[in-house]
């Protein structure tokens, strides 16, 4: 019993893990319609400018700005129409000194021009002459050749998760497919001889399969590609085997289900039976969510949750997501999602020898975020239902005073 | 052309929208896996108590507690042990005084006890005796029947979007399948003559089609089912036939593409022809995006984007965004997803008729965000790949100053 609860520290466990696998990801070539959300394996270069030719941003007359200069309401100037350019067509003519060309917003810019008087401060005063009554500077409402994305720049980074403009971007430049790290696997087995798919009617003593399911369902908010394979009574063979089979195929494996020890036990006997020594951790300094077992086989992650329902959300959002993200590509430059500046209700206490999280429901009064704790047992699959984000005090925190301005992690 | 800038202010532009919109929303029957972030139909009530029986949270002994009154370590009492009840199973016997019953973690207590002594505090001293060194309370250890959920309660209310703790809540209770709204339904269909496909390779004068990617990338990541229709000329009969087509089978038609004033007023012929009056706003009050066209024609919403990369954007996270989540049937109580407080890296002027956004890179500086201001054209699309985020000034608002603790949406 000794070796049980020897808890380990959450960086520990993340760096523990990471340093027993070594797997090249792997990597995909999909339409970029799809890639949302998706890392890209590669750095993403413009083989050509964006815009490709210099564009109008307005409707209106191109012209040489300086024919322009003095113009004003009380003091128009006055131009020669010289033709039309169109949308979508090239402009063949340049534009003489002196005149002035028809543009739609968007449309070529003529040789010549420097600039674009806007529709709004002209006047067709005959079928061939324009009146200008505001004088316009030099590339005045034009975007140049180039000026969005250069030839042979970089658009976007390796290890940068795509996002919809970065959609709209990609399509600018013609790159209509991309090539990205495929997608976290992950296996979800369920264990414990007293759990039950939901779908069936408990009998005294048995309970509905609850664990795998918000977990499953974590991990594919995350972007995973997961498979739920149902539930494993408490028998070492047939555990055995399930484990054996799903290391084959997936990036990580999670145990969801038993919290009782001897389920825990059997779960250590079964990997150590698979590969000996491969138990890399077992007992984690987070609260609630102690009885974590960590092994690493032939670069499959292997995480045993805790049995609580609320642990084992705990566990997911402390130590399964951060494994995720690493285990996926991305190299983020902050995480910021989720997460916001609440006020603490009331004082809490805190284990000072773990990490413990908190469930709270975080309401908006007038412009304040407030953070209530929701008080319950983690037993209790309400209290996540309840809540909306979760609150960490660190290691040797011993407390957190009513009113403290507190980060909640959304969700 | 005096009507075409009288500009709506936002609030005004969703209240119009919702106001001609007599929808009912339709439902279907879905999997919970398949249920992230889908909105309830209907308040999801439980047909059964969880758990079904009280169970005990730990591994030890089941006991009456009075029987360990006074219990201590260094004066620790004895019980004798009258069986076991393992995980899965019925506790048939009833536990009589002076008695205690081994019992694992989520296992039955048996008729008679009232709290459970962690096996951490006990010792078996012989095969039929246990030593207990701590005294337990009353309830200790236990989680009772329906203490999560009672039979007949509310687990989650209609309108609601499903999370992954919710799906784990929705699995203990037993429902395997719910009700939930239709997704949005979204067709995006791009315009203008100078618009090409990414795909092909722009000839002089044309331009590759970026915002029917990046808008419809927006309607996807808020869950909605999308369709991107192509591109289609400014042929008058051309566009008829689309839009005309597209009102059937979809809730919103998004008109991607064209910002000059000539495809602007094709597209407000073209919904004139289809429907008399069916112009409900011309020009918004917001900035960058000022000319965006609204209608509803046969309760399908037709927002007529503005055709620079930045304000299609800017216009989509301004109205269309709120106008999905009205549509979806989502009741959220507070909206804090995706809003992060930062520093202002420096002065912004806005204008004060208009509720302008600013592009902001939002960047970590030890404790602390900080937003920079990313300048550019609305034309340019790199302005929002560099950017993470929209900072709002308000209508009425003259500028923010450096150094000012702002509220940025990131996206």
């Amino acid at each position: 019993m000794e070796n049980l609860f020897k808890l380990m520290k959450i960086e520990d466990f993340i760096e523990v893990a990471m340093d027993n696998m070594n797997k090249k990801l792997e990597t995909e070539e999909i339409n970029i319609i799809d890639s949302l959300k998706r890392v890209l394996a590669e750095d993403v270069i413009s083989d050509g400018d964006l815009p490709p030719f210099s564009r109008s941003t307005v409707d209106g007359y191109a012209v040489h700005s300086k024919d322009t200069y003095g113009a004003s309401e009380t003091l128009p100037i006055f131009l020669d129409v010289n033709g039309e350019i169109r949308m979508g067509e090239e402009a063949v003519k340049e534009l003489k000194e002196g005149y002035a060309m028809k543009i739609a917003t968007g449309a070529m810019i003529p040789e010549g021009s420097d600039s674009i008087v806007m529709v709004e401060d002209t006047e067709m005063i005959s079928e061939k002459t324009v009146e200008i009554s505001r004088a316009v500077y030099e590339k005045e409402n034009i975007v140049f050749k180039g000026e969005d994305i250069l030839k042979s720049g970089v658009l976007l980074n390796k290890g940068h998760a795509i996002r919809p403009q970065d959609i709209g971007a990609l399509a600018g430049i013609g790159v209509t497919k991309v090539n990205v790290f495929k997608k976290v696997k992950v296996a979800v087995i369920s264990t414990g001889d007293e759990i039950i798919h939901p779908s069936e009617r408990p009998k005294l003593g048995q309970i509905r399969d609850i664990n795998s399911y918000s977990v499953s369902s974590f991990a594919l908010e995350l972007g995973c590609e997961i498979k739920m394979c149902g539930i494993i009574k408490d028998n070492k063979d047939m555990l055995l085997n399930e484990v054996r089979n799903r290391i084959e195929d997936f990036d990580i494996v999670l145990l969801s289900g038993g919290s009782s020890v001897g389920t825990r036990d059997l779960t250590i006997q079964v990997l150590e039976e698979i590969q000996k020594n491969s138990i890399l951790a077992h007992g984690i300094a987070i609260k609630p969510g102690k009885p974590t077992i960590l092994s690493v086989i032939q670069n499959t992650l292997i995480i045993g949750l805790p049995g609580h329902p609320a642990s084992s959300i705990v566990v997911f959002n402390g130590v399964v997501k951060p494994l995720i993200k690493l285990m996926s590509g991305e190299l983020a430059e902050i995480n910021y999602d989720n997460k916001v500046i609440a006020k603490l209700s009331r004082n809490i206490v805190s284990d000072k020898g773990r990490e413990q999280y908190f469930r709270v429901k975080v309401t908006k009064e007038n412009a304040e975020f407030i953070a209530v704790p929701i008080l319950g047992k983690s037993s209790l699959i309400t209290t996540l239902v309840k809540a909306n984000g979760l609150l960490k005090c660190g290691l040797g925190v011993e407390g957190i005073i009513k009113n403290t301005d507190v980060e909640v992690i959304m969700f």
